[in-house]
């Protein structure tokens, strides 16, 4: 719905550049309804396969997240080039458990990349993915230093 | 709430910073709740004094934040450095009528910077703002260069 085709400004992604583009960053956005508000917050994560982990400290995300619809999101904007890409996730938070979190650690193991664990101060969620989006965004869409969008 | 000062990991700026640290940047996210998800989509902005004006094509985001709480985020994130800021907005967006438009124009006239107007795919919305907060991120709540997140 959101993605129509018709949209001559909007070119949607494969599922598969989605996830190419997630793996290149590791700073995205939770969107979380709290408080009568979809509050966005920054998040540090990674990706685990298809798996989003995102890190995040207890209160308002933890608390608005469980049990309910969340939102993930991933952009780059070159500012200059007026060009760029968004990939948004719909789904569900879990919070890592103790055993999730040994498989986590054996898996990133297997990557090659070194491991990771929560500190005391972190907690882990694990997105399970309900729908993923992207999109490039082309220059008609984001027109700021574009002379021909101004007066 | 979100702000709570006894997090040791967030940095709560005070209001007037806000406001200028999104005057430095023109891409922001709007996040409205559609589908029953709260939605975070990128779009273009400027501030015309303390008014974040959005600029966006017809579709999602103007349907969903009509009449409705929604939510705008700029954030800066240095990943070598570990650090950077995020501001978010809460409030109701209204789209730009004719009459706010002549005003709106005027207004960046006398600013200086060259005055926009919206081309024929484009719709501005004003945010009208209930709360704007902002924090300055820190390294330990985005360690991921940080060895000692790590096992």
């Amino acid at each position: 719905m959101t993605n129509g085709g018709s949209d001559p400004t909007m070119n949607v992604l494969p599922t598969e550049e989605c996830y190419r583009l997630l793996a290149t960053h590791e700073i995205g956005r939770i969107g979380v309804v709290a408080d009568h508000y979809p509050l966005i917050l920054p998040v540090n994560y990674r990706l685990d396969g298809t798996t989003v982990v995102i890190r995040t400290h207890a209160g308002t995300i933890l608390h608005a997240a469980e049990h309910a619809n969340v939102t993930f999101e991933v952009d780059e904007v070159d500012r200059a080039a007026r060009s760029g890409w968004s990939v948004l996730i719909r789904g569900q938070a879990e919070e890592v458990t103790e055993a999730h979190r040994a498989e986590l650690v054996a898996s990133t193991e297997e990557s090659g990349v070194q491991p990771w664990a929560p500190g005391d101060k972190g907690h882990w969620l694990r997105l399970i993915t309900h729908e993923i989006s992207g999109r490039r965004i082309v220059p008609g869409e984001l027109p700021a230093l574009d002379p021909r969008a101004y007066l």
